[in-house]
């Protein structure tokens, strides 16, 4: 049987197990940390992500989407948290369409159920990979506990080992002409546990993602199965009056909440006291290229790992999972043919995908309290609505299609100037009624000429 | 006495171990290679360099200038050998001056024997550093030929460690927030040794900088002491009809000398056949932020390592030195203070003379044969001659000033967009007698007004 190492038994890790094993590859899979199965999750990771169209069609292809769609909870839109304590809803999409909140560590438990079950993964755990040798294809290894060394020699080593991927550091980094870049955001988060009612019951609305946008920091919070909401707060280090640095006393932290996020606070007074529960942690964008070295490659966040404001990290991750696969039904076991068509069609994504996060924290944090921005949403949203066939705004690009990631970051930047234009030309203003933006629609877009 | 940790014994480190003896500190300075001055330069290294303004300026203030001096060649300016065989002549500057051809190798022995004969500089060679304690100042290496490992605490360490610093690889990438990007330009270059005539004559004019440009690669000529040039062929590696990629015979490369460079073959017409005495070497941009964590600071290649083609790689790196110890100067044993004022001034100035490097590439290999390029050199040069207090080009900026590196890079901007104004507002051409352009100056300097 073939044989390939996968190191990182993350998500992207161990569904690229899955993928594998149904090509027909025996599969070493090996992790630095434990079994998260047995142990709780470290902190530092999001305890739940946002899964959208990418993310299901990789889960649906290996079988896995209808056991995590239990207990998926879907998001139509955003619930936008007004300084005075009132709320918007801004839908998402159209017919239903949704984001939906899942665990991390169960969607990762479950894969890695599946690839085990499978009977051609083996999982290895607490195996730091210290290097490869990329012309023997030997994946170097230390065990964590007792300081082993081991190696292990396969076909073709898959790095999913993550923003701070040990491969790409220990062994990629040293080669010639292997382009690199980690950039820290001014920006760091905090999460914070909004726990449920006593009866189990939701705090806020299930079924929508809610932001506090504050302009130059947010609040946001995801609905998690068993009731709680799991928030985040994103906002700078220093330098701002409100960042992380003038937040040093729990009434630093009760003033900032009373003021800023009061209906919030309202339903968690306690929010000083758990103030310290999980730490400030910073953001990052790391690109890199090449994605490869003979049969050695990146997937996932080892290779474009991005800031979370678009909730495509994951969706991105298990998409190169859906790529490669194609390719090695085209290419077979040509791994170099398939490693540089995928790092060609790959890398502009994964550069999309980080350009199209960072200006989505814009949107969240600040925009969705424009009345400009919400006018635009509208009238894009009616159009979508009427014309399905003639235009997709960019969010349903994103996250209720798999065009690809630079494709819609370009398609965007076009439709924002083409919208704006619209919307100017017609003299659309928020007073106007919906009948009369849909006349405006229909004459413009009947001939299929949007300006 | 108060002791200090150089990692690195390049051109930087060993200037600023000089440096530091005269701020009263015993030096530790530590190098990974042989001690250069026993052993040849390692290979993908240059072996001459351009020393300018700022160079001599570090050079002059320890008392080195007047020793390198002796051995260091003038070139007034660059003489652009034409594809017909015909060559043209472009001074730097005014009054005769000039940037200097010096060699690599000698400068380095001069710093490190002027550290040695202070008393208090002691240096150990073969010895790399595998990383930092950045908390209580300890520094960790390992002997290269023994397997050796040792320690050394100090109050401050510096590393002077060059573009692959092995402190900001092994150290520093490894703090949250630490920000740092490689970029390999696409690029590469290729060393050529023309050697002396046979009565040690040299076999073009000793003076000037050669250039062949030759739109997107070039061929450029620094003379040497003893009579030979050391030639560098910039091209990029694959992807165009002129590349490294597709010189893979002695035919190849003789055609491209034969076609491109004809004045050039006929003075080496054995130029493949020392073809491969030097490596194809890549050539890569750096930044990072921050530069020092604590007590441990990054000065030179290791913090701004850019590409050769303002030749300011070294002129930078020892511009940094006199800045911090003028900081020193100021604060003292602050080095908290020292540190953040340093990186504070010194990171513009480190991304701006890589942005001013990579501009100048594209002079060098294309403008300098565009006629507009040469015209508004000429009128530049000549308003610079006659109201030098008015008007400073911005190669006189980087090369004959210590103005900031950003300020010249601004300022260049804007003054480039001047002279394309003056140039075409009193229609000066090329054909224009000199006293005519010389009128036209007057007129408008006259009032002090340009445009």
């Amino acid at each position: 049987m073939k044989q390939a190492t996968i190191i990182g038994s993350g998500l992207v890790g161990s569904l690229w197990a899955i993928y594998l094993n149904k090509a027909g590859y025996k599969v070493n899979l090996l992790e630095r940390r434990p079994d998260m199965r047995k142990n709780p999750i470290s902190a530092g990771k999001s305890i739940n992500l946002a899964i959208s169209y990418r993310g299901w069609k990789a889960l649906d292809s290996i079988g896995a989407g209808d056991i995590i769609r239990k207990s998926a909870i879907p998001m139509y839109g955003r619930t936008v948290h007004h300084p005075d304590g009132t709320c918007s809803f801004q839908t998402y999409g159209i017919n239903n369409q949704a984001i939906y909140s899942v665990s991390r560590g169960e969607i990762n438990s479950v894969l890695m159920d599946l690839a085990e079950s499978s009977g051609n993964t083996e999982l290895y755990f607490d195996s730091y990979c210290t290097g490869i040798d990329m012309n023997k294809n030997i994946a170097y290894f230390e065990h964590n506990n007792n300081g082993v060394k081991f190696d292990i020699k396969s076909d073709v080593i898959f790095a999913t080992d993550g923003a701070f991927s040990s491969v790409r550091y220990n062994s990629m980094q040293k080669m010639d002409r292997f382009s690199y870049s980690q950039n820290y955001i001014d920006d760091g988060y905090k999460e914070i546990i909004l726990p449920a009612n006593a009866d189990g019951s939701y705090k806020l609305d299930k079924n929508s993602l809610h932001i506090w946008p504050r302009g130059r920091f947010m609040l946001i919070a995801l609905p998690n199965p068993e009731g709680s909401f799991t928030c985040t707060l994103f906002m700078p280090f220093e330098g701002h009056k409100y960042c992380f640095n003038n937040l040093k006393t729990k009434h630093d932290v009760i003033a900032l909440f009373r003021e800023m996020f009061s209906d919030f606070y309202d339903l968690m007074p306690e929010i000083a006291e758990t103030w310290d529960e999980h730490p400030i942690s910073s953001l990052a964008i790391i690109r890199c290229f090449p994605w490869h070295f003979n049969q050695t490659v990146l997937m996932g966040d080892a290779a474009h790992a991005t800031v979370p404001f678009y909730g495509q990290g994951m969706n991105a991750g298990f998409e190169d999972c859906t790529v490669l696969f194609g390719l090695m039904e085209k290419f077979g076991d040509d791994w170099k043919a398939c490693f540089e068509a995928y790092e060609k069609l790959r890398k502009p994504n994964g550069d999309a995908v980080q350009d199209l996060s960072l200006q989505n924290y814009l949107i969240m944090r600040d925009k969705v309290n424009d009345p400009n921005f919400i006018l635009q949403q509208k009238v894009e949203k009616r159009i979508h609505e009427l014309y399905p066939d003639l235009y997709l705004p960019l969010y349903s690009m994103v996250s209720f299609s798999d065009i690809e990631y630079h494709t819609a970051l370009e398609q965007g930047k076009k439709q924002d100037a083409e919208m704006k234009s619209f919307i100017e030309k017609h003299q659309i203003t928020a007073s106007m009624k919906d009948e009369q933006i849909d006349k405006i629609i229909h004459k413009a877009l009947g001939k299929e000429i949007l300006v």
